[in-house]
């Protein structure tokens, strides 16, 4: 009898064990459970020359202002649970209104003395996503992207053709002189008198303007989904109808649930060889890289070593975040979910 | 004194043993090393539902006839120590003045019943790329798009602007009637008839016409450097300036020395969407897959998943080459360094 209740002391000893660890074992799960969606975005205004001795004080709190207010509009919309689609484009629309960026207003001048504009945006849930090149009256590039990737069965636009469908999706339409800003001007200026002079390619784009200013965003939002997009006015002076990385899905933008969400800026051309955006991802993906150490491999390593010059901005699944460049500066900001603003303009 | 000689055997037997080891290990080295570098080149001429059923004897003899053609151009140079990049354009170059393929010569019609051709060219020692898209009067897209590579500081150009830098270097121009052919203008006719019936866009184009043929070829030489270019008409019936996978670096083509050369064709917008050609580098590259299983996942896989048609011939820097294709047929052909050529038009 004793000996019986000893063995059923025993029993229970082991039983109650088993299910106090079921039960430790349930309740350290729970946090991760229970633990929230994580959700942030980040920015850029482009990479290039961007140095402190040039910046006036004024300048660069206007820059710092336009980033920051960039944050805040596609904070306010994932934070109410909004999509990262519509965080990015918000972000970019008020970077692409700005004189400050070479997108939208503000748009460098080719060599014709015209703008003509690229824009990229991906949805890394679905993959879908929508490009335009070489437009010339499209107030904001990225939203006529997106409405070539929700409203056409095609997924890249060139030139009259894209605004042509633009104008039958209401995309807002400008003359070209909306575009026009006088340091822009200036900028063509300086590159036609140094090709005139005999100047090499490299040589054409004055060291004070070798600021690539493009703008993108890439954001994830509370349901778990990342997005990218870029929009751009390319290099001052180009030519012959020129197309840079940022309309190149891959090369200047890249998005995938599986992995992460990229936009670049930069000497496109590095870009689009090195399929820059598509390469980084693939690095997380099949090489399980973080995305710190991704985009190094690609920005510091690969880029560097063929000569290219640039950034990009990274964001994963589980919210972090990374802004490699190789330049002097990269205009570039983050917001994470408690709301917590990081905007910087030079190297650390 | 036995002792000592038997120790002293036993050492030389040891030491003889372990000469004979290294021994063989060198010889076992030296077919490896003596072994020449393999060469080879694959070519394809679009990927659709292409059936024998709807085929006639004689139009199935010019189709070989013409990709058998096509090898021994690209075969010829490559014997001959040629480079792939100059194997391939003068593969291409055969198939874009063939009436019977979708690039140069034998284009589809635009909606506004023009032809817009597009084309790209990398080369996989370098990372050097060309593009051009949208273009309407070159002959020979595939040749500009070198031209654009290697005259020039940009990797893509888009139309007018392309084409007036191709007139800069003696790019041969013609009239948009040279790509008319009886065939494309009653396709065109087909597609806007279903399309005033009120057929969806997956319907407008007929299932007869469902081909996308788009040309294009891979090869390695015997330098050990991997190439790639496509040249397309794009789709019959595209508007709105509707720019394909075919110039894009990453979705339609990709090479490098370190993976493999990759040339697509199928339908554009899920190429894009995929970054199928440099996907599938990047399984090589990064995952180390044969190109055979890295092709089969792009393919086989996530391309099926998405709902997308097509295909795409990789050749990899060992001289391995796969064709994978989800449609009914695929015009192909592959030629190895001992000259042997296989052309194929149907599934197994």
């Amino acid at each position: 009898m004793k000996l019986t209740l000893i063995l059923f002391s025993k029993s229970a000893f082991l039983l109650l064990a088993l299910a106090l660890f079921f039960f430790a074992a349930c309740t350290q799960q729970q946090p991760k459970e229970a633990k929230k969606q994580a959700f942030g975005m980040i920015i850029h205004g482009g990479a290039g020359t961007i140095l402190k001795e040039n910046m006036t004080p004024e300048l660069e709190s206007e820059y710092t202002a336009k980033l920051d207010e960039a944050l805040t509009a596609g904070y306010a919309i994932l934070k109410a649970g909004g999509t990262s689609m519509d965080a990015i484009q918000a972000a970019i629309n008020i970077m692409e209104d700005s004189p400050l960026f070479n997108a939208g207003k503000g748009a460098v001048f080719t060599n014709d003395g015209t703008h003509e504009l690229d824009a990229s945006i991906m949805d890394g849930a679905t993959l879908n996503v929508g490009a335009v090149a070489g437009v010339k009256h499209t107030k904001n590039p990225i939203n006529l992207a997106r409405v070539v990737m929700e409203q056409s069965e095609h997924v890249m636009m060139a030139g009259d053709g894209a605004e042509a469908f633009g104008k039958l999706h209401d995309i807002e339409m400008v003359d070209q002189p909306y575009f026009y800003t006088e340091r822009r001007s200036k900028q063509l200026e300086r590159a036609k008198q140094r090709e005139s002079e005999g100047a090499s390619a490299a040589e054409i784009i004055p060291h004070e303007d070798h600021k690539f200013g493009t703008v993108g965003a890439a954001a994830l939002d509370q349901h778990g989904n990342l997005a990218a997009g870029t929009s751009t006015g390319g290099m001052t002076n180009k030519k012959f109808g020129r197309i840079g990385d940022a309309p190149i899905i891959g090369a200047g933008t890249y998005a995938n649930n599986n992995s992460c969400a990229i936009s670049a800026t930069g000497h496109g051309e590095y870009f689009i060889r090195l399929t820059v955006a598509r390469d980084i991802a693939s690095l997380v993906e099949y090489k399980g890289l973080p995305i710190a150490e991704a985009g190094d491999v690609v920005i510091h390593q690969k880029l560097t070593e063929l000569g290219g010059t640039g950034g990009v901005i990274i964001i994963d699944r589980n919210g972090n975040m990374a802004m490699p460049f190789n330049t002097a500066g990269m205009y570039r900001g983050t917001v994470d979910e408690d709301g917590t603003k990081v905007v910087k303009i030079y190297k650390e």
